[in-house]
């Protein structure tokens, strides 16, 4: 594409000292995502894969459930500035028999359907458009495994360490292997790309996998996991509130904080088993009051 | 508000051991903005400071220009779940006279008029909306002061520091004061939050400020500060290329990578001045191969 990264260049300052040279960004592009030619949405989004952010974040929004429901994806030919292409608007096509979007979505109001938007109706709206249950995933996964994915995730992230500008969403084996990574300027662009890119490749639902993200777990980013059947999420950062409600609800696990050995599993902690096959949460789990930890108590362990 | 920060249980996993104690994580809910009672946007937002979200997006979107056009903010009485307001809805009545927004706005289609949607088509787009000049705003800053505002910020953060999932936004003065701080799970937020307020405060526009974020500096961003009428935005990691590209048509100065005394330029150098008012931009802009910077050759001194 050669899109993903630009050239500028930059005054740079360190310590008073100043030197201009070039510098590289992560590139930043408008796509418009349209159904049967007709606008569904517009996100910013660096240039590349575009057809699996189109397809991707069909899914995520249950415009189509898998690849046969889908068509075609192509660039919009009438797309043109000064007579040359943008690249910039896809239209996706759907399969006879898939029923148009419904047309709140283009207004990003699916979830004000009822008067009283809250959290739980947006909890609600992911419900009832989930197609494929996470709950009853079979995965299971060594924390020793998760531990070394943050470090797997930057190893093939080498446009990250060009810009510093670009989150990563990587798709992981319940062995730890990397199945497919994307990046993007938005990191719910990335997750987008992810699961398109799995999602024509015959994948869905994606059981038994994990979902890593470089950056914190929104519910933006629960709900794409949900939506496409994985079972587990596990962010470098914070999760929100609404993230850790919706992973509850849904059955996800999801872990945050994950920095190599260290973590915090705020949902589905059941799926996190040592090679001794003991659940955590069976051991780490014993009644005991908050206040000991917070004095510096023994922690419990969690080795058979 | 008291619905900034939740606590919920988490599992711990250090090195191998586990342990289970609250945990504090940032407080993520849908907000609907309606203007005079027809729902423009909604967004996943941290509860509290919501009608300055609200207002600040107007001024963001280029529905209202100032303080006066907007006669009252208010959370809709009918959004309620089980007879409890989930003040999750607000409404922002227009003062007599200025127009309901574009519908298009609504459906997040503002650029899309151009057919061929593109990075020029959003800048475009911009100019269109923007009602204060910033190109011509007088601000110098020394760059000593820009240096110390990232300390200032992360000082103000005290909810940064009990979840680490929160993004912030700083209005500063020229002297490097801080104005008004917000933090939100979502990084446009926190700048609407900031924008709002000042325009509450009647601060519009908001010339010789500079709008100092906690993370990455997009094109989104830097709309937002142009809207308001801000001249210099400053950040702590990297901009995309469309934000470059808007803040060179704007006039606006774009600073990223602000770490202490480092930081990278990337547009309207100019506004940087030492403290012997010598344009670091005059002195730095020598022409001088790129070369010599990647092999390591003395960089040119600003100092007078």
């Amino acid at each position: 594409m050669g899109r993903v990264t630009v050239r500028r260049p930059v005054l740079r300052l360190r310590a008073g000292l100043g030197s201009r040279r070039p510098d590289t960004l992560a590139a930043e592009e408008p796509l418009e995502i349209r159904v049967a030619g007709r606008p569904l949405t517009v996100t910013m989004r660096t240039p590349g894969d575009d057809f699996d952010l189109a397809m991707g974040f069909c899914v995520s929004e249950g415009v189509v459930r898998r690849a046969a429901d889908i068509v075609a994806v192509r660039y919009c030919l009438g797309a043109t500035v000064d007579g040359s292409n943008t690249y910039n608007v896809v239209d996706v096509q759907l399969a006879d028999g898939v029923p148009l979007p419904d047309p709140s979505l283009e207004r990003n109001f699916d979830t004000t359907s009822s008067c009283g938007l809250c959290g739980k109706a947006s909890l609600d709206a992911v419900r009832t458009k989930a197609v494929w249950p996470v709950a009853d995933d079979p995965l299971r996964i060594d924390p020793a495994t998760l531990a070394v994915l943050p470090d797997r995730l930057r190893a093939a992230q080498r446009v990250f360490d060009r810009t510093g500008g670009l989150h990563a969403a990587g798709l992981f084996t319940a062995a730890g292997e990397l199945v497919v990574l994307r990046e993007d300027i938005g990191r719910h662009n990335a997750v987008d790309k992810v699961v398109g890119h799995a999602s024509r490749a015959g994948m869905l639902p994606l059981r038994s996998t994990v979902l890593m993200v470089s950056g914190r777990a929104s519910f933006e980013l629960v709900q794409k996991a949900v939506m496409a059947g994985i079972p587990m999420l596990a962010a470098v950062s914070a999760p929100s509130s609404l993230a850790v409600d919706l992973a509850e609800e849904s059955g996800l696990t999801l872990v945050g904080f994950l920095r190599g050995d260290s973590m915090n599993v705020y949902a589905g902690a059941d799926r996190l088993v040592t090679s001794g096959s003991l659940a955590l949460d069976m051991v780490a789990g014993r009644p005991r009051g908050d206040e000991d930890a917070a004095h510096g108590h023994p922690a419990v362990g969690v080795s058979p």
